[in-house]
């Protein structure tokens, strides 16, 4: 058995995944921690290291499936998941990047690669997506079209709700979300009383779109799962049926060798 | 091979409807600047400029499809759609037609006649309209109703959102939306303590209405692909009993055959 | 042929039915219009003329039903509907009963009974509503028992959203809707901090009630759809197969006769 | 009949289940009354008695089915429910446990498991849950990463919302039921224009998780459904072609009945 042979083998081991789970685990409580100033300023020190360490203990990990997959390991997007929610932390969050410092903590969604279960849920999310995609740009169509509209209608009339195409298309998501509209649309209908035709148009449409977007993702989700059902009981039948064709076969192939019988003594 | 054809087979060409998704794009992207007033003090003449060229572009392929097909050109609905969207730009958008100026965005939606995934999206949630139809109506008369009531009941107590009819019903759509209705409730029973009783009704009777229009889709919806998949489910088995079938038939032939040879012995 | 007989045959007539809808649909409109006082000052004697006339059409309708159909009359649910929509315009709505004036408009909702579809619909959304009992039943007990909980514990805190038992079953049907619940929390957890977690438990809870409650609606509402589909796929190959199977046994009786022919030789 | 046996016997008599059903809803009614101040002041001594005396009544019982059922008793979570919910009542509620007096109304509950329709509900709600477990835990997940990043990026423009990370996941879980979303985060981007970003990202990823999480439980409700359906139609199929079956097996046999006779003949 060759070094990389081993060491995959530690990799795939339940025990070593476990310890990688707790790791995860107990990374999220320091993250956590780290954001109350209180628990900062008296163990910030403490938390930061234990962060380093558990971030070590990550690369480590990576290196050695780097090590015993080679190529392999690009192979499996978890992997490459790990390796981005991982390496942001390398990055110097200095500057510009600030932000990137409290990118850190999607860290605590390797969670999600570790655990079997979840993966498989996550799998399944990722999966009834394809089936989404036309219904999503049609929507985004949809928001466009209407930013576009509001914002040459109203952009003068509330400036801070249609101001410009972008503050339109936040105020139309928001609206999708049917956070506040009315407020919204009864302060436009003060100067233009027929603004309410858009609101209800846009609002019907919209949410429309979005029922079907869901109804995409139940229906594929449904299917698989009935149409499994469904196969399963025609799969039995088939068979019952199979065995009573087989048992007919077997009387008639009886018949017929009687038959033949009777024609050698006929002869 | 007529002039005709040649144009149907230039305009049925992946390439040339690719352009034209290309020109869609082109136009979303300008319309979608011509929003931002920065911009169009800059590039305003510009930007009208690259508008008019796309909707040259878009008038030319419509008259090519009309050259081409002919009466056939109005048969198609998608072919209507397009002259609409596309028409409404060369409407004279002036005086109380002003607003028309902000619909030439809709031509942006033709995205959805020629990119066909899209195009089979939108057949799709059409075809799911005359499902809800009936229940359309019923909610539509639902809220009229309530309407007329609540003008009656709350039109003085509250002018602002029941004073008339048309108020009354954008106040119960709103409501309907789940939009800050606790406000509305709350200000009304203050003189109207038993309001409470309309609004918990309505939401009631609404929402299960409401409800029950989306159920109507999601079953159709679903049915279409889950019918599907029990017909081939049952095909698949249909055949495999065929087969079977002919076998037995094919050893109860034989089975004759041989009889029918035996008599000839016997006699 | 009597004459009951024969205004029943009335009464089922196509065209007269047609003339009901019509008058329906007329008195929807005068009934809106009596809620523009501006209207009212011009035409209120003339809308109330005509909303008289159009309820005494009603009353002769249902006259003429009784007369036709005697106790009969009573066993169809839809002629009860009626009379009971009708008959409110009938009582003297005065004093305490004034707001009975407002619930005249109820008589449009005839239209529910007069057209065909829509009283599919309506009996499709009655039939699903015995499934949903027990579940609306368990939500109404949850509501019971997070009112008195809620009113003992903020109702001192906060006396306008949780001052008795009846505000606090209002705030909690309220906060089950979604509607700015964060504000009530928020205002209670200033003097109760861990007010939090009865929030937070209730809205899972009564949303998951609630979801479960619209569940029990979509299945029965699919089921009775993909229940049919099952069936009819499953009886056609039933028939399918049926055939085989005949042809079989024709074959096999074919055989027999053959064989019961040679013994006849053979004797 | 020993004397478990017969107290067994009385637990088990409908008649005695309905007289526990009518004390839970008369101990119900006087829990209701006891929130408000005024019955309190006028009968707040009868009102204690008459629920000490309900206490006392499920007390009895819970000791006679304990008598009766001995160590059965706990293998009946019903039991432990029951236990629990009239358990706290006999807890001293005062100084920190004051809240305990208020879950009094808990025993309310006791409804679901006495009456065998809710019963059977709630155990159908439960049996949903651990098919949900794994998307939730990715909720609780999602949630988390999202409180610790927007306390980190947002603690400090707005501490009212993500001052601390309790504070933060309360307002996700806010922002997750969409409750004024718009307000937290356009009072944020003031100050941070890119929050948008989170937000948007956030109620996306969020809601379509929410959403999977519902259908995880629709579908399983909806497969014990038409699985039920299915199985149904086969069975009936199964069982008339097992008959056809039968009916060519005899018919096989005779032929070979005869054939053996003559063959005695030919002999």
């Amino acid at each position: 058995m060759t070094g990389r042979e081993r060491v995959a083998k530690v990799l795939e081991d339940r025990r070593f995944q476990n310890f990688i789970i707790a790791v995860i685990v107990f990374n999220a409580t320091t993250l956590g921690m780290e954001t109350s100033t209180s628990l900062m300023d008296g163990f910030g020190g403490l938390l930061h290291t234990l962060d380093h360490i558990a971030l070590g203990i990550f690369v480590a990990e990576l290196l050695a499936k780097f090590y015993a997959y080679r190529g392999g390991f690009f192979r499996d997007n978890w992997n490459v998941f790990d390796l981005l929610v991982v390496g942001i932390a390398v990055i110097p969050a200095t500057g510009p990047f600030a932000v990137l410092r409290s990118l850190r903590v999607l860290r605590v969604l390797r969670l999600i690669s570790v655990v079997p279960s979840m993966r498989k849920v996550v799998s399944g999310l990722l999966a009834a997506i394809p089936g989404m995609a036309s219904i999503a740009a049609l929507l985004a169509l949809i928001i466009f079209v209407a930013g576009v509209m509001a914002t040459k209608l109203f952009g003068v009339i509330s400036p801070e709700n249609f101001g410009d195409l972008g503050t339109s298309l936040f105020t139309l998501f928001q609206v999708m979300t049917g956070e506040a509209w009315p407020d919204i649309a009864k302060e436009i209908m003060v100067q233009a009383p027929m603004a309410w035709i858009f609101f209800v148009v846009y609002i019907l449409v919209s949410s429309f779109a979005v029922l079907n977007l869901f109804i995409a993702v139940v229906v594929s989700g449904m299917e698989d799962e009935l149409r499994q059902d469904i196969r399963e009981e025609e799969a039995k039948q088939a068979e019952t049926q199979a065995a009573a064709n087989q048992e007919i076969l077997d009387e008639l192939r009886a018949l017929r060798a009687e038959l033949a019988e009777l024609r050698q003594k006929a002869a």
